[in-house]
């Protein structure tokens, strides 16, 4: 059980920044008008505000660079925490960000899931 | 609401590191035998294994510095998520190490929350 969430983590992780950095508005699909992102403190809810903001980013290309991805069960039955550090890469620029994210993920019953929560911190100093 | 879910996950996140760095071994009274901690990517459950963990880390004195906390509602009725970016002093150490947290709260009868979700990565480079 423990190795199958660590595989569902990861294969989220892999088709979300996937998705970030090749084609950034089909991440529509993976929330719901209940769900909350948290983006560098600043909080938006539902699918059409995360979407607008995800594609309103100062940068059009970049690359996710995953280093990390942790995941647990959640108290929602079949739901799953997921918290991933990594780094972003820009398009021109020498260096990289490093970035923190958790994603609380529920699932649908389609067989896939939701970002239900969504927090990301650029991680300085 | 909004700001009553940030109100209660800044005083979570300043109570726990304040009995991290000062009683650590208190900081079993905030876990239940269903809490799961992932430390550096080793996954413990339960309060005895999770305290006996946190006391055994391969320093005696730490001071936890926060710099961000953000905290949404989970789906869990009354549960929040928080998310914290910090770093982590360390006595003799010049440089300061940096760390990302996050914690899932499930509310209990008597009106304060346990630890269910809680994990923890230093961010390197």
């Amino acid at each position: 059980m423990e190795e199958q969430i660590d595989l569902v983590g990861k294969a989220f992780v892999d088709h979300y920044y996937h998705l970030f950095d090749n084609d950034r508005p089909a991440l529509s699909s993976l929330y719901q008008p209940s769900s909350m992102l948290t983006f560098e403190g600043q909080k938006i809810q539902g699918v059409e505000d995360i979407t607008a903001k995800l594609n309103q980013l100062p940068f059009d290309q970049c690359r996710h660079v995953v280093s990390t991805i942790d995941s647990q069960p959640s108290s929602f039955t079949g739901g799953i925490v997921v918290f991933v550090s990594g780094s972003l890469q820009l398009p021109g620029e020498e260096h990289h960000l490093r970035f923190s994210q958790m994603f609380h993920l529920i699932p649908v019953p389609q067989g896939n899931f939701f970002v239900q929560n969504d927090m990301f911190r650029l991680n300085y100093g």
